[in-house]
C-alpha cells in the first residue's frame, strides 16, 4: 500500500489496467515509465517542481486562436520532428514540420499566378513536379505553399501590412505534373520569442531563428500527402534550425538567372531567383499495386 | 546536418550545451533523453501528437487562481507524490502532497478551538504532540491544519455555504508540544472532475475519490517543516488513493469515546470521535547538533 520511490511507477501504472482503449492504455503507460524516470533522474526540489508547473501553466495560457505555445515547445524540444520523421514515408520527399503559421486557408490559385501581393519584393520563381516514386508524373496533383516576406514575416503577423494570403497559393499540377508560381524569396525569421517558450531559449542561450524556407503540403490520390519545406542554401541558421526542421536533401538553390527566355515564360523581369523543387509522393498503402 | 530519429536526441542535448546555469543544462539534457525516448517507444501517429497538444493547451487554460489543473495531472500521474516523497526527511514524519486546496491563509486559533465553523457535523478531537526525533516535545511548534466538511467539500469549493476559513486553523503546541482542536471528521471526496484531468480518469476507467484525511504543515525553529495528512482509518479509498498519497503510518484511528471526563475537558458531548496524531520533525542540517 505504502507509495515509496521504489514501488511508485509500478502503482502508477497498475492505476491504469482498466484502461478499455488498449492504445491508450499503453500510452499511459509509456508515459508513466519514462515521466517517472525523469523525475527519479533529476530529484527535483519542491521549488523546481513548482517552476515546472508554473511554466506549463503559462504555454498552456499563452496560447490562443493565432498562437499555439505547445506546438513551439514541441518544435524547440526536437519532438514535433521527431514525430513528424516517425510517421514520413521512404518511398517519397522527406517530411518536416508543419509549423504554427498554416492557420488559415490557401487561396486558390492558377499556375503562374503570384504570390507575393505587395510586388515589392526580388522576383523569384519557384517550380517543379509532383512524381510517383516510379517517376510517374502526378496530374492534377495538389499543392499548398505558404512563406514569409523578405522580412520574415508571414500574412498573419504583420495584418496592417500585408493582405490576407499574401504568401500563400494552393496550386493543381498541370497535365505533365508541373507546377510554377511567382514569389520572393523568403527570409530567416525568429519563432515567437514573447512567452515561455522565448524565455526557455534565452535561459538556454539557445537563438530562436529559423533558415529560410518555403512550405509545401503536396497531396494527390492514390498517394500519401507529405508536409515539407523547400530550404533556401546558402540561408543563416541552416546549420541550426531552432525547431530542428532542416534534412540536407531539402536545400534547394534560389539560384540568380539573367535568361531573357524564361524570364518572359514566367512573367518576370531579369535577374530572377529561379529555384526547382520536385516532390515525390509515396504510394497510400491502400493503392498499392 | 540531417535530423534523424537516430540522430534526434543527440542535436536537442546538444543545442542546450550554452547554457549558462548548470542545473537548468542538467534539467534540460534530461529532459530531452526522457521525452525522445518516451516518443521514440510509442511511434505517436500526427493525430495522437495533435491530441496531446490539445490535452497539455486545455490543462494550461483550465487554471486560473483557485483551480491548478496541472498540480491535478502531477498528482494523478504520481509525480507529485514522488517529488514530496524524494524530498522528505527519514527522521520526521512522512510527507504526502499539499494537494490544491491550500490557497487561503488559516485563521489563527487558539488550542481547543473548533474550526467546524458550522457546527452541525458530529463532534471530533483531534490531538497529539509534535516532537523531536529524539522524542523532546516542541513547545510553540506552529501547526497549519485544513479539511473538508462531512460532506467532503472545502471551505473554497461552497463560497455560498460555508464561511471562510471554516475547516482551517493554524495552531500553536503548549509547553509541552501538545496540541488539540475539535473538528468534524472529514470525508473523502473526489477530486475536481470537470477539466481534462476529470477526463483523463474517466477514459482510463480511474476513479476520481481521495480518502479521508486532515491536512497538516509542522513547523518549528530548528527542524524541517513536514507537509502531510492524517487518513482517516477505514475510509473509503484508503487502498486506491487517485493520487497515491497513502502512506501506511500516517493512517490514524479516529475512534468513537464515549468518555464523559475526557468529553468535558475537550468541550465536546458523548459520543465524540478522537483521533491522536503526533508529527515528528526531523532536524534542519543547519541545526544538526
Amino acid at each position: 500500500m505504502d507509495f515509496t520511490v521504489e514501488t511508485a511507477t509500478a502503482a502508477v501504472v497498475e492505476s491504469f489496467q482498466g484502461t478499455k482503449d488498449a492504445r491508450l492504455r499503453e500510452l499511459m503507460e509509456s508515459l508513466t515509465r519514462h515521466l517517472h524516470a525523469f523525475v527519479k533522474d533529476i530529484e527535483p526540489t519542491l521549488d523546481e517542481w513548482e517552476a515546472a508547473i508554473g511554466f506549463l501553466t503559462a504555454t498552456g495560457q499563452k496560447c490562443d486562436d493565432t498562437r499555439q505555445e505547445f506546438v513551439l515547445l514541441s518544435d524547440v524540444l526536437g519532438v514535433s520532428m521527431l514525430v513528424e520523421t516517425m510517421n514520413g514515408d521512404e518511398q517519397g520527399t522527406e517530411s518536416t514540420v508543419l509549423g504554427p503559421f498554416h492557420m488559415t486557408e490557401s487561396p486558390r490559385r492558377e499556375l503562374g499566378d503570384s504570390i507575393d501581393l505587395l510586388g515589392t519584393g526580388r522576383p523569384c520563381v519557384v517550380s517543379g513536379r509532383v512524381l510517383s516514386p516510379d517517376g510517374t508524373p502526378l496530374a492534377g496533383a495538389e499543392l499548398d505553399v505558404w512563406q514569409c516576406t523578405e522580412d520574415g514575416f508571414y500574412d498573419v503577423q504583420q495584418p496592417d501590412v500585408q493582405p490576407p494570403g499574401n504568401g500563400r497559393g494552393l496550386f493543381h499540377t498541370d497535365v505533365e505534373g508541373r507546377y510554377w508560381f511567382r514569389t520572393v524569396v523568403p527570409s530567416h525569421y525568429p519563432i515567437p520569442t514573447d512567452g515561455p517558450v522565448g524565455g526557455l531559449l534565452r535561459a538556454t542561450g539557445r537563438h530562436p531563428y529559423r533558415p529560410a524556407h518555403v512550405h509545401f503540403i503536396a497531396s494527390a490520390p492514390g498517394h500519401r500527402p507529405v508536409t515539407t519545406h523547400a530550404f533556401v542554401a546558402g540561408s543563416p541558421y541552416v546549420d541550426s534550425d531552432a525547431v530542428f526542421a532542416v534534412k540536407r536533401g531539402l536545400i534547394t538553390d534560389f539560384t540568380e538567372s539573367q535568361d531573357q527566355q524564361e524570364a518572359e515564360r514566367f512573367g518576370v523581369t531579369t535577374p530572377f531567383r529561379h529555384a526547382t523543387f520536385d516532390i515525390v509522393l509515396a504510394t497510400a498503402p491502400d493503392h498499392a499495386p
